[in-house]
């Protein structure tokens, strides 16, 4: 059974943290850290598809593939993004210290940045950081840390859960950022996530990529695909569990299913700090001829203006959703769509519901958690995604950089 | 030689038109007009892609397939779209009161509505207005029919220009709506547009076609097609030019540059008055593998909101436009991006180019007319799209209709 606990990324047994101030963040907080499992781990990571992907990207990228992940660095600040050779010169020597400070290899240490794109980090003053958070790792360090994976988030996103496998009781916790509210950063999405489950990589790698599919990859902010998204997990096995080696055990769907949980709660989390939201809003889409159509729908609906814009305002435009759904790409037809909103029918296949009136919907849309259910009436398959309104402050957060 | 003339959509020989009030608007202006050919013509429409069309989009599609278009009836204030079969039976009956009206069969007449999608037509105040419309059509109709289409615009948008065609002098123009201020309504797209010209059918469809590939599919304004969007030419051949008939002609070409002189005019137009828009930005992307990649990475940084509001606050983050080209689809290396903002050069092959400075890009993105480029290297294919920025005022028309 899955239980949420209280604590940080260092929850599970045999993590600690670390997070330091540098000096790349100019207001003083922490913008170094580092993740570390005491022992030999499993890890899995996924990183952003832009083809602009960020240095460390590149780096981490290279590093997963060898399987034997023990620590993570960050820097919040600074992307190191589009920043040519001298940008993977940087980050491979953010890998290189944390792995000599910490006696392992560079291909153990994962690197992940975030902040401004197109502006090289301060390396001195990077390679201090580092050097000083390798030194105060502990557990108590997940609070600093959290900090200095924040670069304009409104508030810090973790959780940790348990569960039993094989009879042993077993902890995952998990990090991420979002997109902040003061600086006008990308909407950079970093997630980590520590497990002292045991499991193997290749399974590991797969459980990830299924969670991640149904969790960080079904949330929209604006719809920016930034350069520098990375969720990594690390499993270090300190549990004490016979390891997961299958998918098709009953300790897999276990294991899944906390990593899932994780990973949705964290993707909430971010789309309930997206660049100034003021509601959260869940789009499901039914009846579609397949999952992928269904996606595709409800992103499209997440993503337009003209509907983040009418939630904002509370304004009962309904049209706007068929709208979006009609050109998304996935199949659709007028007449077989139904259209639900915070329990409110509205759209019966394709007409107007007998009884809706435009201030039912309007009080419904006054609720800062909304769903909204749109049914295509073609098939079986369904959707979920969640995103937020598009309000004032967005445009001031992104467009008052300078000023 | 394709010279700008004076007169509106009535300018080209053998066109009428009409505007009056039906009262379907609640501001007292024009809410239905009339566009009249007074001979038999060509024609030629192109019409949303949305799955979720509406009724006149329908009705004016299957009448187009006949070829005879003679009359386009347009209400404004009101889109007929999401209104089942109520709305498909209210698009007939304006086809079919303005055929009466003009001694026309029905399939000679193309219907249009744009305005709030999920709300029916007032139907005895629409056809009482087509009547008073059809009774009064005149040269200087052009005016009031302007009126007509519009719902939220700020300006009209109109355009006329002569050439010659095999000795004869021909004329054509065009009138467009778009997004607008005050109601919040689609970003319906409608634009007519007519010529005295001698073309057949088969080859205006295609002109046509080409023409709209390059001029309105090349604008975004949020990036949300609507349920309503129709292009529209009649060409009645008043000016007596010998038949354009073939598109390998020097006479298709002479046709083809003022009727995509003119769309491409109309397009430019509606992204000035986009919804709140403060600057009118032209994305160039060169250097990419195909046409269609050059439009997909051009598109992305065009409705990128993270770009857009950029612009508008002047913020000279320009990495959020290589970000944008990097989840675009489009291949894109990073090592070979360039990138120049008005002038300035700020990436080269990747790298910030010497001697850039954040004033000077500040100072750049200060102007009302801004001309991006970013250079691909990687190939010899280049597209060039319009849009606007985004600003509070886009926020505040989209999300305060009701209140």
């Amino acid at each position: 059974m899955l239980t949420k606990i209280t604590g940080g990324i260092t929850a599970p047994q045999g993590f600690t943290a670390a997070g330091v101030h540098a000096g790349i963040k100019k207001n003083g907080q922490e913008d170094v850290g580092i993740i570390y499992s005491t022992v030999p781990a499993a890890a899995a990571a996924q990183f952003t598809t832009n083809k602009m992907a960020a240095a460390p990207v590149l780096v981490s990228r290279q590093a997963i593939t060898q399987g034997k992940t023990r620590a993570i660095v960050i820097n919040s600040g600074c992307a190191n993004a589009c920043t040519g050779d001298q940008g993977l010169t940087d980050a491979r020597t953010m890998a290189h210290t944390t792995a000599t400070a910490l006696n392992l290899d560079d291909c153990e240490v994962l690197v992940a940045s975030t902040g401004v794109i197109g502006v090289n980090l301060p390396m001195a003053k990077v390679i201090a950081g580092i050097n000083q958070a390798a030194g105060s790792l502990s557990e108590a360090g997940h609070e600093p840390l959290l900090a200095a994976i924040m670069t304009t988030d409104t508030f810090a996103k973790a959780c940790a859960y348990q569960f039993t496998l094989n009879g042993k009781l077993c902890k995952i916790a998990g990090i991420a950022k979002g997109a902040g509210m003061i600086h006008p950063n990308m909407a950079t999405m970093l997630s980590f996530i520590t497990t002292d489950a045991a499991i193997a990589p290749l399974i590991l790698t797969q459980a990830l990529s299924q969670a991640v599919e149904l969790s960080f990859n079904m949330i929209t902010v604006d719809g920016d695909t930034s350069t520098n998204d990375m969720v990594a997990v690390i499993a270090n096995g300190e549990a004490g569990n016979a390891p997961v080696t299958t998918t098709d055990s009953q300790s897999y769907q276990e294991f899944f299913t906390a990593l899932k949980t994780v990973c949705t709660e964290l993707a909430q989390l971010i789309v309930r700090d997206g660049e100034g939201a003021t509601k959260f809003l869940e789009i499901n889409v039914t009846g579609a001829v397949s999952f992928a159509e269904a996606k595709c729908a409800a992103m499209a609906i997440a993503k337009s203006p003209l509907v983040k814009t009418a939630f904002f305002g509370q304004d009962p435009n309904w049209g706007r959703i068929l709208c979006a759904a009609g050109y998304s790409g996935a199949r659709s037809q007028p007449d077989k769509t139904s259209l639900v909103i915070g329990g409110l029918t509205i759209v019966v296949n394709g007409q107007g519901a007998v009884g809706f009136d435009t201030e039912k919907l309007k009080a419904v849309m006054a609720a800062k958690d909304i769903a909204v259910t749109l049914d295509l009436g073609l098939g079986t398959a369904a959707a979920t995604v969640w995103t937020c309104d598009f309000s004032y402050e967005y445009v001031k957060i992104n467009g008052e950089y300078t000023t």
